[in-house]
Order: structure tokens, then C-alpha cells, then sequence
């Protein structure tokens, strides 16, 4: 069983690679009668498109979406939704170096040892190009989760050592680093221009939260909201952790801290992340994800051949030195499929259940 | 669409409730031909089962398994196989009091707004007494890998601040805490008793290894490896944040000393944890989970009843004071089943590739 | 991907075996709040148990069910229901000499084949005795559906050239056939009788009906309510064909008489069998389905062992003369089944679309 | 959950309408390394497009397809196959009269009622145009099966009273009506014209079978491979019944008549189908599936407008006097599609069994 399917109720079922025709999505299980037209998923698109800042690599790729199906007369009809992105600025040659290379810290080597054989060009599937349509299919998702009461944003809380905490949401997008903090911005500019003159790059934390998100979602004990949400986001490209509430910090925190206490009022703290035995308690849901250094990097490295041969590797092209800071709206889409997909799958089992 | 089957072609379904009959599962997909008997899970049961030692929760239960199905001849037949543990020490009287009460940190608000209904028995269906069956369904999956010259080992890496970094794998099944670190054992015992003392728990963290996992497990783009390991882990109860490799390590980190270099002897480093591009690279898989502390605590705690009315609340019983440490065979069977579902994906695929 | 799960919201999980302990299932997602004691299952499941009269198998099995989770207080909690039947008069000796012959007509050869071991006792997996499971899951399923006023009944419609079309529902637990039509029971009774004197065996039909079954529930365009109840029927054992609606007849029909033309008072004729383009129209759903003779008579046969050498080959033991009539209970389960799973599947993703 | 994804491993997700942007698909779970182009699949797709001959649809449609991903240098490379075929010949205007009108035995009231908006325009989603997607999917799917020594073929034996058994393969793609009976021919030539005088439409029924399919292919209890045949081929347009090996004749045979006996040369008749409790015996896999006459035809019908007024509808546009004949190809494809999934299931779990 492959795995290019996300969702059980709402399903994404995504395909394309880096430098081949194009990218493109069928979003099955979505309501009927949503309105949604391109410029919805356009929008979401436009905020991870390369080529926005001179932070991230600079292949121009317009990211123009097409509806495919799905929609009549401006709303879903509850019938698949194809969407199809064509690439553009492929410049293929820039690739064909590594094609007998296995670029350390990428999945050359692992798609050319499962598979037998690999679009090498641009890393082909394994290209974090193929998130375009995780975005895209989020943005249909946030649409319908917005006829719930629900929003999702997330925003860059950390760079290597720069700390950036959320401090204003308003300023997310008015920086290129979807960084909730002003302040943070001048000192995470200059980490990049050092990285860019040494060719080096470096990590990044992502914080997200939900909110809206109403009692009772999540169905455990495997598919818990929580469990779930573990996996969206670590299978974004270059993951490598995610917590929920407080995450680690519950190591070292007490039983009589950690526990988030009622009055009726309603919870008194939300060290769990909007979370209990798998399923939203009506709080905020929140996760942090952890995203390693690009592997792209132009410092020389060590790596072997296809045919099993020592040799130093330099990757040139257009790379991010930081994947974390495109990483923000991929994020929020993840957390808007998980929750949508929950919604429907609750709603199955217990829509007849009185929760107020 | 309800949670409670883990796997797409090696599948495990439990059932049951803590002070209810008994626990089982249908463990479905399981090759045929495996030498299996009740000994073979009695063996990892016993090691999570309650009432091994001081600290851990104090109800006696025997956790005898039965298979009911699927083994003919001492060999599994590819048919389901059928798992039952009956309960013995339910003493449903201890719980009578909290019928009418959300203890926080629990899911018994959320299983009651959820459902409309709850087993308010010991927690019901959400305590986690449902993992005996993880953990059952996991030394099947174990015995499958283990043909593949795979073995998977987990320790308690921290408990509160008492770090315990792997030093010695021999040293985990000699102490009750499941740590592979002699000199950490007599600090956490200080640390336990102390929480006991003052009716107050803590959390712990767990690190899992996967040793001979082969290169080219895994699902890109979504059912990548790591995702199906942050998932499995994260549906363990009490679980708040997993990760893979260097985890939330790599924000920090460089690209040039993140990225595993290769050389004609293999990679020269493991920071990815033995993922690359959601595939194994056939270095050591590894991970670490966090645990929260126990919510069940004698220090009373504010908390709402089922009709709305603030109270005061003490969770009695017998609860540990840590439930981070019987989590550490939970958390090497939920490896265990991601694994084994991983191996048998990868075979239906590509079973023709030649890999070495 | 092991295939003993039916349903994608409503799943039952199936194991056991002929003449193993005993035979299991796990019932995810019920809705909870449902009153559910072992009585409404146990009635079903008595209707279909051997034993019950001298048209067949004289094996003599109780058929106790034991609800193992899942309800609480007599209602469904929405956790799943863990079901379990022991098996008691199981005579394994009556089976040894089949041990290394592969029974035609039988799936004797094709499990060894396909694992490379079987529980050859009865059939072990094989053996219809599996359906006692579909029978106490439909029996849940029914509970639920009667809850949206829908019914589901079948009738054994026709036995070898012994045809009983449908005229008087009352009568169908008033004769071993369950048959509709009491002026087929004479003839059928002789059948049976010239059958069991000759060792051999024959074919029947079966016709089920479900009525009140709204309109929109199916999901195109694979998963459609007919694709599914032809899974559904075709997948009990010694199925081999199904119809919905007029069925094969529909070969020579005309347009002009075939499509179910629609006045102010609904539909004027139903032909299609309640289904339009996957979906149903809120007319009674109806379908047929055609069972081979039973291949275990006392005949000889010609077959080979499982070490190459051709063998004649009598199958001793108690059968049935006609394994169609037992399946009448299976038949209104497994439509039970599918229509809960696509009452969950459709509420899950339209219960805000208004259909009066 | 939405229903427009067949398969386990090997999964096709189709979207689109008739009158939409096109119709597409994404092929997932394809072993890499398969040769694979446009035209393996354009071959297919041109056996069923409309407008090839004056007996269907006289709508014209390239339906040139695209491989969008999942092809590199002329080999599938394991990852995810994007299809699309871009519409044309679309003529929306023929359909605005249809807008409020439900066209008697077409899907558009159920389709209305369930998503409480369709796209009315020549039946939107459920038009059978969407099986173009089918048989472009069954065109890879068959490349992967031809690897294993497997041809699928299909065969029309009957439309309306005119009887045509399959006499011989190699006239198949010689008539106009995919008859393997050149005797058949001209009378249903005489048919089809005698209809189209009448503006009526009839029946049809198609034979179908697989060659050299192992034994040991099909996932019981309920995911036999007689069932998802079952389920496949009742999934496409206008299906009413489906039968596989001897169908609805079972029901008048004896036990000593059906079942195939074995001799050291094989199975001795083939009354199963080549399947045996849901395993393939080794033998031929067949089915016969049952097609209603089209409901689109010139004879006024009564119906009802969204509005719920009485009206006679007389259904315009370029129609088939039979849909059965078209649907040759689409049945042979989900075989293909049934057969493929089997495959890659049976590998994934028994691999390692020796079957020979």
C-alpha cells in the first residue's frame, strides 16, 4: 500500500515531482455546497510559493492551481475535487549532476534503493514541491472548518539560536519569516545572510494552534486527535519532532502542575494542548514541530555513487537555507486536514450526541 | 469512522475497558507459518502487567493471555488470530465516587461529551489497561521481525530530572524502572518515593531503537516511516511528544553537521535517525517519546461534575506515581507494529527490487 | 492486506474457526446510546445455528454469545464491542482423515496454497461456521438501523427447481426454509428427503429486502450501495452470484419498461432495485443471490492429496443437504452491515443537506 | 468517506464529469519499473471512447490522456501516476433543458437528494464518461499483470434476446459490439437499428475472464476475490447482477455436479470460476455482470421537476440504444484493477510461501 493518501473521511490523494509535468491533488469526502473558487487556494498557495523572498530558494514558479472537478457554479458538489499545478521553471539541467549522486541528508539513496529507480531531477517525489498541494488541499479543508468556528495559524518560533515566542499575530505575515515577533526578525535576517555566505543552513521550530475546535473530536484509541496530528506533521518534509501542549516539558513537570484543572468556568490552564485521551476538549488545540537544517547545502560533503564509488558532493541549485520558514503555511495545512477529517469522522459515529 | 485498528496489511484491533470482561484483539495479516504460542506474549505482557512492583499501580491482574484463533500446530496460518485477557482485580467499588466527576487530566469529560455515555469504571475504555493488548498484539509483530533479523529495545532515558542516558542495554530488565543506566536507578527510586509521599507523580521520557531494519521501509509522501512511528507512539496514553533522530535537537544544528555523510563503509553519522524522505536508510531507527505525569494523584485538585457543579476531587486507587515506566514495553510494541506493517507494505509493492 | 474487516465506519473485525476455541469479533464505530444486551444477538444468532432442525448440519453447538466491551449499563458506549462464541461440540476425529485430501468443491487446496498451512478441522477458517460472527454483527447493525426505521427480512426463494417466490412474509420462521411461501415447503421437505437418501446436494436462491431506507445513502462512484451489497452477498460462502433489483433480467428489458418513471406520489414501478447511480432513492432495496449445492456429500470424489496422488474421497461428518437455507439469517446480516456502514459514511460527510 | 478510490494496495482515485474541465485519476501503489506511455493506455482508452461507431454515443472525444507523474524515462518509478484526459466535445447547451427535470432511471434525483446540488449538465459525475478514468487505471494495471503471465479479456454474449456465446476471441475487436460470436452480429445490427427507430434502448450481458492467474490470490472472510469481482464490476454504470463461474445456474445443480473434482492433471471442470473460498484455484477466473438497458431514450417518460411538478421528460442528446456495449473495455479493466490489488495484497502477506 502506497502512501500518497491522507484521511479517511476527507481524503487528499496527492501526486507529481519536482521537475515532471506538475503536481496535483483529488480531494474526496469534502461537503457539499462550500463555496470555493481558485482564488481560495490560490491564496494559501501564494504564502508558500518559492521565489517570494530572497529567504527561500529562488525558482519562480507562478503555483497557478486549477479546479479540475468537484465545483459547480462556485460550490462543491460533494463529488472528488482534482486540482492540477503544472510546473513552469523546471531548469532540469541544474540536476543532472546528481544523478548518479546520492545527496547526503536527501532521499536519493532511499528512493533508488526501495524503488529501484528515481526521477533524480530535483529530487522528484521526494521534493518538498510536492507540498504545494497539501497547501492547497488545506485551503479547501480551512474552508469547510471555517463554517465550524474554526481558524488555524501557525507561526516561526525559532531559527537556530534565535528564539522568536509568539508575541503578536498580526505581524505573521508581514515578514518573511511568518515570525510572530517583531523583534525577532532583524536577528533571524542576519543568521540567513551569515548561512548564505557560509552556504550552510539551519533548523527551525514551527508553532500551530486551532482554535474553535469544539469538544469531541478525535477517535481513539489509535486514531486519537492528537496521534494524528503527530503524523501530519512529521510527514512533512525535513520533520523531525512534534509535541503537543507542552510537549518534552512534561518530563520534568508534576502531576499536580501538569493536570489542567475545572471550574465552571470551564479548564483553568491548557497544558495538554486542547487534548485528553485522544480526543479535543473545546480548548485550543496547539502542536510545535521541529524542522532540521536544509540538506542542500553548497559546503562540500561526503557522499557515494550509484555505483558505489567515494566522491565529494556539492549541491548547487536554488535552495532555502532554512525549509523551516516555508514550512509555516504546509504546517497549518496539515493541522487543517487533520481536523476537518476528524470533524466528518465524529460526525459519522456521533452526530446524534447533544454536547452543549 | 472509529480508532481502534492500528496497520493497513498487518492489522491489530483491540477492545475492552478497564473493569470490563476482559481485553482482546484480532490480530489480522499476520504471515502464516510463524512459530507462536501463549508463552511468547505472556512473556512481553508480563513484562508491562500492573503489580510488579512498588512503583507501579498495585491492582493484581495475572494478564493471562489466550489465543483463540489463527495458530494451528504451535504455527500462526495466516488466518486472524484472536486475543483475550480476562480481568480479574477490577474492585469496580474504588471508582463508584468519580461516576459523577471529571478527574482532570483525564478523558472523562471528553469520552462523556463525545459519546453522551461513559464506563466511568477505572477510566473505561480510555485507561491504560487497553495497551495490554498493544503489547500482546506487539511480541507477534516481534516474532515476525525477528525473521527478518530485526530486534527493537526501549528504555527510560529520564524520569522527572533524574537523567538516565542508555549506557548499558543489559541493565534494563534488572530494575524496576526499565533503565539502561545502573547509577540513575537509585535516584529514581528517591524521586518515586518522594511523589509518594506527597500523593504528587512526574514524567519520564523513553528512548526505542530498532536494530536491522533493512534500507527501504516506509510510505512517502504521507505514510512515511518516522510519521508512522510519531503516530503509533503518539497513541500511546499520556504521550505528548515524540521524536526521530536528533528530534528537537536539529533546530539548533547546522545542514553541514546534521546531514549524514556516506562513505564506501555506510554513513558516517545517525542524526536522522534512520529515516531519510519518510524510507529507512538501513541504519538504526530510533526515537523518543515523552510521557506526562500521571493525572490519578492523592493531592486534591478542582474539577467540574457531570451536572456542571464545581468540586474538589481526589483520585483514589492505585495508581503509579510515573506512568512513563510501564510505558517503556508499550512503547517497543507500537514500534514493533509499525515495523512489521511497514515490512509487509514495502513486500506487496516491491517485493521484485534488488536491493543489496 | 488481510481481508477479515467489513466496513469503513462500521467495521467488524472477524476471527475463529471451525473447531478452534471458538469464534470472535470486534464491532468499531457503533454509535452509542444503542440498548444492546447478548439477547438481541442471541436471537439472531439462534436462527442460523446448526442444529436447529433435520434439513441441516446436526452438529450441535449453543452458539452462546458473550459481549465482551463495548456496552455499559445496557447501552453501547461507542467503543467497540468485542464479541466472543466458544465452540463446544467441535468432534475434531470427524476430520482427521481429510487431513491430507484436499475436499472438492472446498477451499481446502486454496488455503494450502495460498499459506502453506491450514487447520484443516472442518474446514478450519473456511468453514461457514465463520458466519455466526456476521450474524451477531448484523444483529448490532440491525439495532441501529431499526433506530431510523429501516427493516431488513429475506426469504429462501427458491431450492433446486423448487421455486417459492415471495408471498407471505409471516410465514418465514414458520417453516425450517424460510421460506415465504407456505405451498413450497411440501415440495421442498420431499427434496431435502430424496437428497439425503441420495448423499447428495443442491442449490438455492435467496431474496432480501430492506424497507425504509432514505433516500442519498451510497457513495459513488466505487463505493456504491449495490457494489457494496454485491460484495456483501458474494462474499458469504458458496455465494456465486448476486442481483439488485430486476437482476440479470434486465438483458432484455427495454428502456422504455426498465427506468422507474417518477409522479407527485414517487416512483411508479422499482425495478432498479432502490439504487440509482450508487446511491438509494428511498424505495425498498432489494437483491438475490444464488448458492451452490454443498460440496460435502457423501458421493465420491474424485481429488488429490497433498502429496500429488489422486484418492477417491467421501466427505463423512454433518452436513447440509442445501447450505442455502442457513444462509437466510447471513443474507439479512451482511445487508445489515452495509447499509449501517453507508448510514455512518453518508451522515459523516452530508448531515447538513436537507432531503425532505 | 467519500467512495471514488478502489483498491488496497494498488488504488485508483478517480475524479471528474462529463461536462467538466476532464476527468483524472491518480494510480497509486504501481510496482516501479513497469514500461509505461501514453500510448499503453491511449490503446485502451480508444476501445471505449464514444463516437467510434454509429451503435454508441455519437459525442466526440479524443480522450487523448496525459501522464502528469509517477513516469520517468519511460518506467513507473514506484511513486504516484497522475492521468488526465481534458474534455472537448462537451456541448453543455443539449442539457440546460434537463436543469429541474430527474431523468427517469438516471442518478440525477438521488444525486440531488444526497448532496443537495448536483451538476446537472449530461449527468456530471455520474455519467459513465468517468469510466474512461477506469479503463485508462485497468490499461496500467494490466501491464503489471501481463508481467505475471496474466490476459484478461472480454466479451458482449448478449444483448437484448440475441444469444451470442463466445465462439471465437480473435472477432472481438473485428465488430463493432465486442462479440466473440461472428454469427451475433448481424442480428444485433438489426437491433440496434430497430431501436433507434423506436428511440428505445435494451440490455445487455458481458463474459469476462482472466487467464493464468496462480492459485492463491483473494483475502478471505470478506475480501475474496469473488466478491471484490463482485463488487467491481456491479461499480460500473447500469449494473444489476454479476455471477461468477456458474452464477444464478448453481441454484438447480446437484453438489456432485458443481463441484470440480481434482486428478493429478488438475481441476477436472470449472463450474467455481476458479475460485474456492475466495482464493483463485489456478484455474481461468471468470464473471458474467448484467447491464440495464440505457435510460436515456426518446420516449417520454413521466417525471418530476426539483420542484416537485408532474412533467413528461424526453431525454435529448447523443445516447447509446444499448450502454452494455461500451462497457466491454471498462470490465475488462476492473478486472484488472480486482486482480492487481490481489496480487500485491497475497504478495505483501505470503511472499515467502512456495506455491509450486
Amino acid at each position: 500500500m502506497a502512501g500518497n493518501t491522507w484521511g479517511k473521511l476527507f481524503t487528499v490523494s496527492t501526486f507529481g515531482e519536482s521537475h515532471g509535468v506538475g503536481l496535483g491533488a483529488v480531494v474526496d469526502g469534502c461537503p457539499a455546497g462550500i463555496e470555493l473558487s481558485c482564488e481560495d487556494i490560490q491564496q494559501a498557495l501564494d504564502r508558500r510559493r518559492p521565489g517570494t523572498s530572497r529567504y527561500t530558494t529562488q525558482r519562480q514558479e507562478p503555483d497557478q492551481v486549477e479546479i479540475l472537478s468537484g465545483v459547480f457554479e462556485g460550490r462543491t458538489t460533494g463529488t472528488p475535487i482534482g486540482l492540477l499545478i503544472r510546473n513552469q521553471d523546471q531548469r532540469s539541467q541544474d540536476y543532472s549532476a546528481i544523478k548518479q549522486q546520492f545527496r547526503p541528508g536527501h532521499a536519493d539513496y532511499t528512493y533508488q534503493k526501495k524503488y529501484g529507480i528515481r526521477d533524480y531531477r530535483g529530487g522528484g517525489r521526494s521534493s518538498a514541491r510536492e507540498t504545494a498541494m497539501r497547501v492547497a488541499a488545506g485551503a479547501i479543508a480551512a474552508k469547510v472548518l471555517a463554517q465550524q468556528g474554526i481558524s488555524i495559524r501557525a507561526a516561526l518560533t525559532q531559527m537556530g539560536s534565535v528564539v522568536a515566542p509568539v508575541k503578536d499575530w498580526s505581524a505573521v505575515n508581514g515578514n518573511a519569516f511568518f515570525c510572530a515577533n517583531p523583534d525577532a526578525v532583524e536577528p533571524m535576517d542576519a543568521l540567513i545572510r551569515e548561512l548564505k555566505k557560509q552556504g550552510d543552513s539551519v533548523g527551525a521550530r514551527i508553532y500551530v494552534e486551532a482554535c474553535g475546535v469544539p469538544v469531541g473530536w478525535g477517535e481513539p484509541v489509535f486514531d486519537r486527535l492528537d496521534a494524528d496530528i503527530a503524523k501530519a506533521l512529521m510527514s512533512i518534509n525535513a520533520a523531525k519532532a512534534v509535541a503537543v501542549g507542552d510537549g518534552f516539558d512534561v518530563v520534568t513537570q508534576r502531576g499536580s502542575e501538569h493536570r489542567d484543572e475545572m471550574t465552571i468556568e470551564g479548564f483553568q490552564s491548557n497544558h495538554a494542548g486542547g487534548v485528553l485521551g485522544g480526543i479535543s476538549t473545546g480548548q485550543t488545540v496547539n502542536a510545535e514541530v521541529a524542522f532540521k537544517p536544509t540538506s542542500s547545502i553548497s559546503i562540500p560533503g561526503k557522499t557515494i555513487t550509484t555505483e558505489g564509488e567515494a566522491v565529494d558532493i556539492v549541491t548547487k541549485g536554488r535552495h532555502d537555507p532554512c525549509v523551516g520558514i516555508r514550512a509555516v503555511p504546509i504546517v497549518e495545512a496539515m493541522m487543517a486536514l487533520v481536523l476537518v477529517d476528524h470533524f466528518l469522522r465524529d460526525r459519522g459515529q456521533n452526530a446524534g450526541v447533544q454536547r452543549s
